[in-house]
């Protein structure tokens, strides 16, 4: 796997939010590059379910968009501690997701295992604190 | 109004992608210290709608979860082009949106509509660049 980790800190990890005011979260953008998995509604579903589970989160609702046979699909997750989304373009392989999660949530356990789902060759990750000013 | 604007260019305008590869997408993200409507499901809803529109994206559909009376409300609108959606937290006056919107779709002419409506006192603007190696 190739990587251009954006943010990231020493050990590319995120800094977790203990120390700082709330409402202050995470949000962690995913480039997947050769991924697979992008033209399937249930696997797309059920990584979305896993994603936020691994990170603590809990999923209110999911919402799928799919364009059609073999086409690109819309999905989010709407978790309490905030979302999870993706889009997918299965005719370059590609997807595009996110993770904003508040208060202790882990966004990278989510990271993990969306890497181990779709199984990506080149991967970009970058990153936005959210609710505070810098 | 105070402005953190994070990646702006000269004109804290956005790159257009017309000469980009697709599939790319300005990814935008809000802070909105200090701002009105936070608890409003049909204002914040209208509001998606209108920052949709003005940016020349195709709304599929719109799903709100308000956590209860005078609470924070979560939503989405998924849009053809991707997404926008809004987290807030009405204890704090605070609001953190994101706009996703691929092709030609004008993300900063949304972000004008938003903050049109919500009135905040401070705003923070941050953006990554989704679909290349950068």
């Amino acid at each position: 796997v190739t990587y251009y980790v954006i943010f990231p800190n020493a050990n590319n990890r995120f800094t977790t939010l203990e120390n700082i005011a709330y409402p202050s979260g995470n949000h962690v953008f995913l480039d997947f590059w050769e991924a697979e998995g992008l033209t399937d509604a249930n696997f797309i579903e059920q990584a979305l379910c896993n994603a936020a589970e691994a990170c603590g989160a809990t999923v209110l609702e999911i919402k799928l968009h799919v364009f059609g046979e073999n086409s690109g699909i819309t999905g989010v997750a709407l978790l309490a501690e905030s979302h999870i989304t993706i889009h997918t373009w299965p005719e370059f392989a590609y997807a595009a997701l996110d993770v904003f999660v508040c208060g202790k949530c882990q966004a990278e356990q989510a990271i993990e295992v969306l890497q181990a789902l779709f199984k990506p060759a080149t991967v970009k990750i970058n990153r936005v604190m959210r609710g505070v000013h810098e």
